[in-house]
């Protein structure tokens, strides 16, 4: 496939990532305001998230292997599966999209009155952050590790579930599903990232902390990626 | 197979569309009253809308291809992947299947005291709308460009799921999980339509100022969907 | 397969569709007490029905075609699919298992203090029931109507995604999400049957007028499931 | 595939199970407060333990059959298909991967001001017990049958779908939402362990009574899986 459209489809797929996920939260999850069980909760951004990659690795992954991800492209390139070469216009891709996707998504959001952004508090605009920018206040040390962690988790998953003894055509399941799962343990700790691309676009709408903390959301994703990718090249070698 | 009972599957898949999407809204989704968490909420909205396509394309798919929706039967088109004479009869079929279920929806829901229909306020009887009939009181503006948006993004699922080199046989789980995530996103925002058939068979049931918004409901999704089919159309060529 | 062995498969799957349905709604629907959102609500217990069958369908489903269901084995006789001489033995084992599984379930829910069976109010121990059973208060005339259509969808789920046409493997999925999206919709009509053996199980355990009302949820699921057999059976046939 | 390969999958399967699961009920089951509905609720935690599962079982299934669990592998050696002599190896790796993950888990939670584990209240730390420690206050009595009862089926789900005669690749999905499933039925019970390593793990962190009661969740699990094992060897027999 021509590389223009390999980063096209990862353009688009990741455009899909943070409209549907972080659109979920800042459109769906307080639904009716506080207390309000209308409202889809972590449950439902959780859900968002993991279906966004569902849904966008089925029907592009044929075209640009799905990353939607620069801890994911970084990751398989440690596993072994990803040029090196690949890697910036990859990530460039995926960011602008991330980025449109926080542009259009403040468009429609806008669209309602009383609507505002405080980039003062935790969660703002579906940011990621820590210490006072964490949902529930979890300090620097914990958001890194939590990151760190459930990234390695993530690329051992892809890697594992795209491995050629794996059953052909689940991997989208089990990695949208995994991405799911991860939203669910750690939404209260960083809002959740594993992804930088996806924290860079919403940060870019409301500057401020969240943007000040946006290294954070570089280094510990593309740090567990390149761990899980090391891990997961030993395991799976035959 | 032949065309009688083509749209046979397309009536009866739009009718399941209508009858779970719309049933669950109305049936389900505040039990017990405001502030109940027992009842479904948006959540279970959105599953219940992704589940009627997920379980219609398993059923009927392989009989009419599992349209369910003139503005995928448009965007199909548009992907160079469905025949133009063919859609007046497919949105017909569509349209009146949705009609039928809204007609056995409130046969159903009318059976217990205090059912009412208050069509001057948002969202009654899972209709669209937008401004004072947005759920979230959301503007014109926001509401088309939402509807536009994210039918655009479901008709690049839809065709990139069925397209020739991907996975087989997913495609049912990634559009019907696919329009889960467009509702967990934007039920605020229009009730979510992307299916002017689905949004026609509950506002013939309600008329009045949910009636007078359906063009929004048919302009926005055929927009999108031929927007998403062109824009797949270029990425998937091989 | 022997005889022996698929009733004992469809003993128990069904055993396994009560257990999980029927004991979620028990134990955990409303855990917590009244308003608290730790329990898992009618979304949960949607959840837990439809994954009875799609679990046991993938276990269980190569023994015996995976039924579990008096309603689904008339469905399948009247869609050309099962023998009529099958029919009493198939309906007897599900029976069987569902009302082993209410008597096991009420040996887990009755060792905490204050469990009581109040077989006066609507939806005790997971009964289905209508009028002033009925958790939403729903006329006799809607519940009939409203579990003759579902059962009639459900069993066009089933023949559909079982059609030699249909993607292969992915039944259990549609069926079994299919009776997720059936709940979604109808627990506050009729506590959700679709399934003569499940409500007769627990109305077994409580006597009183939800066992008066068991003739509906025989009649209404068994009349729809023909129906849904019929229509299929023209529809699908090339 | 080599042993140590085997066990180092079995170790992370097993700390991705006790990380996601525990993980997500420590971290967001009960996120904002009592009563909050943002927090995922049993819904998200039953989700949350079946999609560790899903995910660990289509990444590393294929390395070391994905057991993630001693009364899994207990089981699977009563139903014929796992070597008396791997149980051992395979439980340790189980035990290590739940212990390391119980205390990750606690790095993290312990990151945010008023983090604190009350070992005598029911369920700290997301750990198993019954009576004072269940839940919802069930005997242990109760709490065994459940136990017992929950993982014979769930066995019989395992063995049932990686039959030969089952739809190839499909297994993870029925095993892994079959743990959820089995989480929406009995988290009131005993907060659900059906996995001796599982309880393990997080019973260490918090010491006292339910490091006591562990018994139970060795015992019954395990007899529950060799139950599941019989019963499935001989129905799925040709």
């Amino acid at each position: 496939m021509a590389m223009i459209k390999r980063l096209g489809a990862e353009c688009i797929g990741t455009f899909w990532l943070v409209l549907g996920g972080c659109g979920s939260a800042v459109l769906a999850a307080n639904f009716g305001g506080d207390g309000n069980p209308l409202g889809i909760g972590l449950l439902g951004v959780s859900l968002a998230f993991g279906l966004t990659v569902l849904t966008g690795a089925y029907a592009l992954g044929h075209i640009s292997g799905g990353h939607f991800n620069p801890a994911v492209s970084f990751g398989l390139w440690a596993g072994g599966r990803f040029s090196a070469k690949d890697l910036l216009p990859y990530i460039v891709a995926q960011t602008l999209g991330a980025i449109f996707a926080a542009w259009i998504l403040f468009q429609i959001a806008s669209g309602t009155a009383g609507f505002a952004i405080d980039n003062t508090s935790a969660g703002a605009f579906a940011t990621n952050g820590f210490g006072a920018f964490s949902p529930g206040g979890y300090s620097m040390h914990a958001a890194f590790l939590c990151e760190v962690v459930l990234t390695a988790m993530f690329l051992i998953v892809i890697l594992g579930a795209t491995h050629k003894n794996a059953a052909a055509g689940f991997a989208p399941i089990a990695i949208g599903l995994g991405l799911t799962l991860i939203h669910l343990i750690s939404i209260p700790v960083t809002n959740t990232s594993v992804n930088p691309a996806r924290s860079t676009g919403v940060a870019l709408i409301t500057g401020g902390e969240p943007l000040s903390q946006l290294w954070l959301f570089w280094a510990a994703p593309i740090i567990g990626g390149v761990l899980g990718g090391v891990i997961y090249k030993w395991l799976g070698k035959d």
